[in-house]
């Protein structure tokens, strides 16, 4: 166990919250919005730039950026851990989903709406 | 290092995207959208529900809000790699920050946003 | 035909991007995401109210919110002045739509998701 | 009055959640996150086409789309409804301040964030 995965970070935001007294706004719902709104704050900075610009921010963006990531993990890490579900694991289980339902013979250089694939 | 970690989920996702030459696709800016979208998709699983509701979920929820939370971290991770940003040292900066902006004994038990401490 | 309708609200935001040279970025893409990180601050503002609380905003709070919801109309109208979209034409569409997939007598006091009607 | 304003939206879409008994589950809380969610629907559309691509919609694509702005607007009339916020004159008021904020002169083929600006 090192100090830097996911289960230590869980740990440490259930402390950041439980030494605020915060846990009683930190519902499902709640966290949820928090979560979308982080998420918001990222696509912020990306609205006015094109894709060619997006993949070379200055320092100064890019600093931005990597704090906005992180409130997103933050947030996530929360919802998970007030809802009692392994991150790891669930990522793991939708690959797996998503192998079925992309298979890279049949999509490659495609990427309409998976709807559009789950006849 | 084991096969579940943030680290071992990059290389998959960005294996899985390489495969379908679906990295076209994945501009910062496309992918924050896709972000947005999965966070969206929580949100409506919640949007009628009471908070106290949204923590008592019945199995079906559950599960499938388990794999909502899964889209939002692959998105996450793969936003991340494709920015060469380090999640889990960015949280770890961001929650030095908070530290700073929400000191326990100034805080406690008030979720008023952080720009009303920003003074 | 009066100046406080949709229409002339069209009108006007047309003529401050075409004064500010901005439809160079106000391309549908762009201003979906641009609508979404307004939709995101006023979540921010109700994230950690209650319902309740919701209903009964303070006069400042509510000053706030209703510019939010002046940026999401003013983007919304953007975006579908861009697409060449009658708004309110689209909404008369959608109610109709809405209430054969809604039957009153069938989901009173039910607010469970579109989805599960949809069978 | 015609039977094709925002005032008559207001009205009717209020007649169709009363009809419903779904005031009950339309707080300003719960409407932010419906109509965020619906948001993001627009924006899954959007997240793998092109700046380029977003303006030149396919038929079935445009109706797709068109149907989602009706949705954000429902669910904004709505919000705006529940918190008593008259819409166009909002805007008005956001326009006016937009005016200050960004004179043309200053701004024009620049779309730096606000907050940039805002100095």
């Amino acid at each position: 166990m090192t100090n830097d995965d996911l289960e230590s970070l869980r740990r440490d935001l259930a402390a950041f919250a439980a030494n605020r007294d915060w846990d009683q706004f930190h519902s499902p719902k709640n966290l949820a919005m928090a979560l979308i709104a982080e998420c918001a704050e990222l696509v912020e900075h990306f609205q006015w730039l094109s894709e060619a610009q997006s993949t070379t921010l200055s320092a100064e963006k890019k600093s931005a950026v990597r704090l906005e990531l992180a409130d997103v993990l933050i947030y996530l890490v929360r919802i998970a851990d007030k809802l009692d579900i392994d991150l790891l694991a669930a990522a793991r289980d939708k690959i797996a989903i998503n192998e079925e339902r992309y298979p890279a013979d049949r999509v490659r250089g495609d990427a309409r709406r998976a709807s559009e694939y789950e006849i």
